[in-house]
Formats: structure tokens, C-alpha cells, sequence
């Protein structure tokens, strides 16, 4: 009988999975002994900063523990953290802490098993044969941006074939690019070469051109064999913990590989997913993206986590932390708040649960995790084990697809942060940039309207100011850029600064 | 009892082995069972083009073959090939050919478990932590440059912070670039943090400004952790075959890392070492460099390898090949001519034994390694088997640390390409760039002249014009860089065009 193990090899620390392949043999064969399990996403209140964890990953960790304390056979599905910003110093590690810990965070936070270097690799590639095509008159222009897995302020803007040509280029960190979008969103190795295929490598006499009109897509696959297969670790109690897929939820997509969560699901009975930074980035684009557009799992529960202080404390946006929960809530999610305490934090409980009471919360799930990992969670989930026990799969809320990517726009303001329709403005430029985005598209026998689209904005804030009151909000849109390969489609929002390339701190 | 396999982790398809780990147990353990391997190192006459394999990694493979057919336990170290150019298409596979072959070489070549992928994020990251030393005063000017695995041709002049500062820069092919010489040089962690640290970031005030005065080393040696640790392969035929290290002896060192080799050495009696391109390259860089100045093993014997016609053909290049088997002979090391056939070349080995006879070397092994793999070559080793059963391992001749950088830019000239020091000649410039180099090395308390000599320079050529009568060949001087970290010293030679990017073609 063939399983998973016929899929799965010893990488160094981890295991690594051919995903690909095990999800083929699964759909070959519909007889073969399988779970369905259910997905729940683990996500945030907005943060404060970036760089400040509420803690989701070691929530994530925490909750695998505690759920297989009561029998319940749980799994995690967590991104791989970002190497250049980890190595950077510039945020800690992505692999939780404390007892709520993966058993190899140096290597998981440290590259792991070489996944993003692939992934930066091929789309070089890509630029490079793209180069090589403007020397052979196929283009006239490059789309494509070069990327580095290492943040570098000054690659934000370069100029390359400086002193002859001098083109104007710019560099993406490479957990955002539209490489690694094709990784999350890809189901099987012709799926994700198809997907390369149709990424617009640049512009000849105005029109784009593809980049199956000139690569051999196997050079490119060949980079990703192993890159594309996740990784499987464990936490320090034995819990199964797949990685794969890249951070940045603000200015990509930022969800662990699709790949990965359907593989998890075949396997365990309940899959935690880790969507961040806060609801309104990671969660929007798993419920939004990954489920409305491309066939992921919806989530059967929702864990919205928050530090007691960030939840309280700012009069301003204390709005923010509700807005999620309630939303989650009214797209019929059961929505579990849980409180990540601080050393010295443990009296707020009684305070904390009389607060949730009056916003109209279930009763939220509180611990010290970095302290007491699992163990402060298992005997508060009675009622989160039954909301994943319900027998069916939730159904997913219909696509998107085809509706204007105007209309589109209002729909995910006045749905993800609270805008309506008649706040959201426009930037100088942005008919322009809409404009052009329609165009090249065309250009390449695709519709601009039935690409997925991804909100880039901070991962701080929601509306153009979300301190101001619900009444004065707005959302400025300001850039539009197709990804034609992913098949998504980034809008630029709000008028916070954006940048694909942090500079490091 | 401890061995190897204490050592070593299967990594999907390969297994990868803690060389810096079974050293320092070796050292440590100074009685723990163990061989003393013979060094032989493969190379070639230089090539007619960059591009044009000779066969060295076929030959390779098929000695090793071979050899162990015929009882001795002989194993190789291999480079690991340049994955960009590869997956590029501008040259074939690096891991042999046919029957003499390895048993993954889509995944040798194809980036092998991360290596240079991890080496591409730890330089780029010295860079960015050089380019934050700037914004806080640390540093005016950044001497490191960063480094793309993917070769680009617009990518040898930069400009980043376009716009703002407008920062010249260029960008060095990752294989070629100091930390690789610095993975390839250390036999420790500790080694290798520590030429790290003194690597020169750049200059403050006109100094030399190492990165350890402002750089956490550990946050670069951790991205080494798996990079640091060779892969074993094997060929078709089982025999074991040790990749590790980068290629481009042309531009850099070229050269497997020293702690593949010694390891090799203590698992193996005979130690196969593929040092290429040609003999003024590859080997020139082992004997003179790796040998002399860094402590590896003098090579027991050597194979040079060659194409029927390129041996033959080309009345202007015909020197070449005689000149370096007279060089290694010379030098003590019992040379042997292999020619490796192509298909229909079979009806030519009587006269290629003829002319071998006539030049007065060692009766030359010829075989169609790809058609016949190792069977072809046993019968020929009674020679090379008797060369390599030599009890001793060879002296090795005397470092030429503290000799004036010139003079040893003369030894090179004479003893590696033949030319003497009165045909040494220097470009305009060279001067300038020398005393630079130099006052560069002492603010940063280092002596020029300690460093060791890299030629960099064309692989297909061995002076400013190879086809010219051997009275009139030069050799030009034209521009010194110091790699304080690594402890080498490049000095760009020849006319030839010579850049660490090639353009993907």
C-alpha cells in the first residue's frame, strides 16, 4: 500500500515531501485511505508594527500541542520565515518560542532546506533570459523584477548595463515575487511551468510577451524540484509542523503553499493555518484569494490572536480587533479569540474575559504561551474542538472572478477594513496605471478582470488612517500591476509607504 | 566506535556529510582508524574555448571507475557546477557523460541541496550590513560586491539607491566570489567565521574597515550551516564521488574546498581532485595556492586531459599541451596524457601513441570515456597504479608568503605560462592599483604581500597571445584586489576580456 512515507525523504533535520506527487497519487486514486481534515486559520489583530509579533506562530505551535493533548490529530501549516530579514536581525525568528517551539528553529528560520534560494535562482533566471531577449529583439522592455532574498534599502531603485544602457530595474525581496506566488498557488509541477509560462516577461512594441514564447520552461522548473516540495518538522512535543511557502502577506500573498495545506488535510484532522501579519492581510487572502479563487479549503474556525495590550490600550484602534473577529464571524466562521500573555500579565485574565463578554465575543482562549505552551490551552478548547468536529466542509463563498477589478476594490475596502464604497479614492495616476494593466493584459489574451486580487498595503494599518473615526476613513488607491503567470493582480492601497525591499534595521 | 556515517545525513536524493566535524574528530582522535589517501589531481590542456569541455568530470568518473574495477579504493571531489550557467543553457551538464556518469546529475547540476544559493544570501547579507555601516557612519564606501548565482550580463555594472546616492556597484557570479573562497579555503567553523570577519567591508576615512568590527559573524555562519558540508554522490557505477566547492578557475579559485579533499583523503587510498579548466588554471591553483599556501596535499600524480584534435590540430596552440605535462613532471608529479575520443576517433590511437612518444611522455591512456566509461581506461593503469601506491605523500615546495606580490607575479608568469619576468609587462594603471592594494592591506594591519596570487585571467588563454611564437609572448599586468578574508590577492593578467559575469548566451 502505498502513503505518504513513499513520498517523503530525510533532508538533513527535516523530512521533505513530495506533495506534488502524493496529490496525484490521491487523485488517481480515490480509494486510497485519507483524511478530510478541516482547516483553521490562525491569524491577528492588526499589528502595531510590522516587525512586533502577536505571537501567531507560536499560537499555531501551542494549539497543535494542546489539540493532540486531547486526542484531536492536529497539524500545522506555517510559511517559511524569510531568511534575509531573520540572518538581517531586523525581527526575530518565525518558529515560535518557549515551550510553544519547532525542534530545529535555527534551521528553519536560517533557509531552510535551500527553498527561497531556488525560488530566487529561477526568477533571475528569468530576468536574465529576458535580457537576452531584448539582445535578440523579442523585447523592448523588462517587467520582470530581479530579487534578492537579502533586504537591501538601496535596491529599491537600480540602474543595470550602467554606462551603456542604463536600465532602470528594481529588485523585489524574493519571498514576494511572482515566482514564489506561482509555488503557493500551484498543485503539480505542470501546473506551476504552465504558470511561468504565462507570466508577462516584458513589452515588445507595446504589447507583452510571455515568457513561454522563449524559455524552455523545464530550466526553470529543474531549479524548483526540491524548492516546491514542503518541508516537515515537528514541534518539541512531537506535533507534525509542514513549512512552505513565503512570508509578506502585505505586499504578496503571503499564505503557506496550497500544495501543502490540501497534502496536511489528507493527512490529519484538523490543519492549522498561519495567516499574517493581521486579519486583514493574511486571513483576507487566504478567505479571498487562496479559497474564493483558487480552490484552497475554507477554514471551519478562526483563531484571531491579540496581546492583551495591543487589544486595549490604543483608544484609537482598539476598533480594529473586533472588526476582525466580527467579520470572520459574519462570513460564518466560528472566530475564537485568543490572548498571548506577557511575563506578568497573568492577573489581566478576569479583566481580559469580562471585556470579551461585552464586545459580544465567545469566550476567548488565554495563555501564557511562550511560558506554558500547549498546556495553558488544552482545557479551554471545548468549544473550539467542537466547531472542527462538525462533519462538513464549509462551503466556499462564490469567485470574483470577472468582476470588475474596480468594483472588486470597494468590495474588499468596505468587507476587509470598513471603507464603503464611496471613501475609497484615487491617487493621481491610478486610471492611468488601470489603464495600462487593462492593456497589457489584452495584449496577452487575458482579462485584467479575472485576476485575483492582492491588497499591497502596510501591515499596520487598514484605511488611509485608521485612527480617525469609522465615519472619516478612506482607502486610496494608488498602482495597479498585473501578475499574469499567478494569475493575480496587486493593487497598491492607503498612503502608507509600501516597499517590496525593506532596508534592514 | 565513531565513523563517517556519524557524520553524515541522507539529503534527498544525496547524502550530506559534517567534513568540519570529522576533522576536528580526527584531530582530536588522533588513533581513530583511518587512511592516507593519495591526492591525484585531473586536469586539462587549455582550452580553445571556456565552453568546451575537455571531459575532465568524465574522465574523472571513469578513472574512479576504473580504479576501483581494478581493487584500489579510489573516490573524487568534484566542483559543484555553476547551476545559473547550466540552467542557462550556455554550457552542458558538469557531471559527466554516458557510461561515465553520476547517478543524479539533474541534481548536481541543478543547484545541488542549496549550497551556492546560501553562499549568494551570506555575501549579499555582508553587503547590506555594509551598506547600514554607511547610513550610520561607519563605513564611506563598501568594497564588497554582491553576487547573483545567475549570470546576467547587465548585472557587471550597477547602480543602486538609483536616484538618490547613486551608488556604483557590480554584482560577481556567486561561485566566484570571497566567501565561496573563504567556504573553500576553512577547515572550520571557527576558520570560517574568522575570515569572514576579516574580510575588508570597505573603507572609512580612506582605511579599511574589516566586517568584524561591526558585523555578528554567527548570523553568517549560521546561513552556512548545510553549505558548508560537501555532498556524496556516486557514479553510475557506485563508485563514491564527493561535490563541493565552486567552479571558475579563470576568475577565482576553482578548486573543491580543502575539507572535501582531506576528508576524502582520510576515507580513501586514492583521492581523485578535478582542477580545471586547464593545467594553467585548476592545477596552477592547487599546486600554487592550495598546496603551497593553504596546507592541502601535494598531488601523487596527474592526469591531463585532452581532445584528439585540440592536442594535435592547431599548429599556433600545440605548445600548450607539452608544456604542461612538462611543468607537473617537473615539478615531481608523475604526469599522464589522457585522450579522450570522441565517437568515430577510434582508428586514431596508434598515431596519438606515436606523437605522445615523440614528445617524450608517459604512454598515454586514450579511451571514448563516454561510450566505454572506466572500462575503457583499466587495462591502461598499471603505470598510474604503480605511480599512486607510493608509500609517501610528496613534500610540498615552499609558500611564497612575504614574497613581493611582483616577483611572485613573475614566478607565475615563467613557471606557469612561460614567460619570463622581462616579458611581464604593465598596463597603465597596474601601479596605481598595486600601491592602492597594498595601503589597503595595512590599514587593516595585513601585509599584500602575505596574501596568495590569483591570476585572473582568460580560461582559454596563458598569455597576451598564446598563438604567437614563444620569444614573443607576454604576459600584462593590469589590476590588483586584495580578498583580506580570504587571504588571496587577485591580479587580473592578459589582454583577454575577463569578467566574473558572463552574459547568458
Amino acid at each position: 500500500m502505498t502513503g505518504i512515507e513513499d513520498f517523503t525523504k530525510p533532508y538533513g533535520l527535516v523530512d521533505k515531501i513530495d506533495a506534488f506527487g502524493y496529490l496525484d497519487y490521491l487523485k488517481s486514486n480515490p480509494d486510497a485511505p485519507r483524511k478530510h481534515g478541516k482547516v483553521v486559520l490562525v491569524t491577528a489583530d492588526t499589528p502595531l508594527k510590522a516587525s512586533r509579533g502577536e505571537g501567531k506562530t507560536t499560537t499555531t505551535i501551542a494549539m497543535i500541542d494542546a489539540l493532540r493533548e486531547r486526542g484531536i490529530d492536529a497539524a500545522a501549516v506555517l510559511r517559511q520565515p524569510s531568511m534575509g530579514i531573520t540572518a538581517a536581525g531586523s525581527k526575530g525568528g518565525a518558529s515560535g518560542g518557549g515551550k510553544a517551539s519547532l525542534t530545529h528553529p535555527e534551521l528553519i528560520d536560517w533557509g531552510l532546506c535551500g527553498e527561497m534560494g531556488a525560488i530566487e535562482a529561477a526568477q533571475n533566471l528569468l530576468v536574465s533570459f529576458a535580457e537576452k531577449a531584448i539582445d535578440e529583439g523579442k523585447l523592448d522592455t523588462v517587467l520582470v523584477p530581479r530579487v534578492s532574498e537579502v533586504p537591501s534599502r538601496s535596491l529599491r531603485s537600480t540602474i543595470v548595463d550602467a554606462g551603456k544602457n542604463n536600465v532602470a530595474e528594481r529588485v523585489v525581496l524574493t519571498p514576494t515575487c511572482e515566482l514564489m506566488q506561482i509555488v503557493v498557488l500551484s498543485r503539480s509541477m505542470d501546473e506551476l511551468a504552465e504558470r511561468v509560462g504565462n507570466m508577462t516577461a516584458g513589452t515588445k512594441d507595446g504589447k507583452g510577451v510571455k515568457f513561454n514564447e522563449f524559455v524552455d520552461l523545464w530550466r526553470i522548473t529543474n531549479i524548483l524540484t526540491d524548492a516546491v516540495k514542503p518541508a516537515r518538522t515537528e514541534t518539541v512535543n512531537g506535533s507534525p509542523v509542514y513549512v512552505h511557502g513565503g512570508p509578506f502577506a502585505n505586499v504578496s500573498l503571503g499564505i503557506p503553499t496550497l500544495a501543502s495545506v490540501e497534502m496536511a488535510t489528507a493527512l490529519h484532522d484538523v490543519v492549522i493555518v498561519e495567516a499574517g501579519y493581521g486579519a486583514d492581510a493574511g486571513a483576507q487572502k487566504w478567505l479571498d484569494i487562496a479559497c474564493r479563487e483558487f480552490g484552497a479549503q475554507w477554514p471551519s474556525a478562526a483563531i484571531v490572536v491579540t496581546r492583551a495590550t495591543t487589544w486595549r490600550d490604543d483608544p484609537d484602534l482598539q476598533w480594529r480587533y473586533p472588526f476582525h473577529v466580527e467579520r470572520l464571524e459574519n462570513l460564518g466562521i466560528p472566530t475564537f479569540p485568543l490572548i498571548n500573555l506577557w511575563e506578568g500579565e497573568d492577573e489581566l485574565v478576569d479583566g481580559l474575559k469580562a471585556t470579551a463578554n461585552e464586545l459580544g465575543f465567545r469566550t476567548p482562549i488565554i495563555g501564557n504561551l511562550y511560558r506554558d505552551g500547549g498546556e495553558a490551552l488544552a482545557p479551554q478548547l471545548d468549544g473550539f474542538a467542537e466547531a472542527v468536529s462538525v462533519e462538513d466542509i464549509p462551503a466556499t463563498p462564490e469567485s470574483h472572478r470577472g468582476t470588475p477589478l474596480r468594483d472588486n476594490l470597494n468590495w474588499v475596502s468596505e468587507h476587509a477594513y470598513g471603507v464603503p464604497a464611496e471613501r475609497v479614492v484615487e491617487k493621481a495616476g491610478f486610471e492611468a496605471s488601470l489603464a495600462e494593466a487593462q492593456e497589457l493584459c489584452e495584449s496577452v489574451g487575458m482579462n485584467l478582470d479575472d485576476l485575483a486580487l492582492v491588497a499591497v498595503k502596510s501591515p499596520a494599518t487598514m484605511t488611509d488612517n485608521d485612527a480617525l473615526p469609522v465615519q472619516e476613513r478612506t482607502v486610496t488607491l494608488k498602482k495597479v500591476e498585473p501578475h499574469t503567470g499567478a494569475g493575480v493582480v496587486h493593487v497598491n492601497l492607503t498612503t502608507s509607504l509600501t516597499t517590496p525591499m525593506p532596508k534592514i534595521v
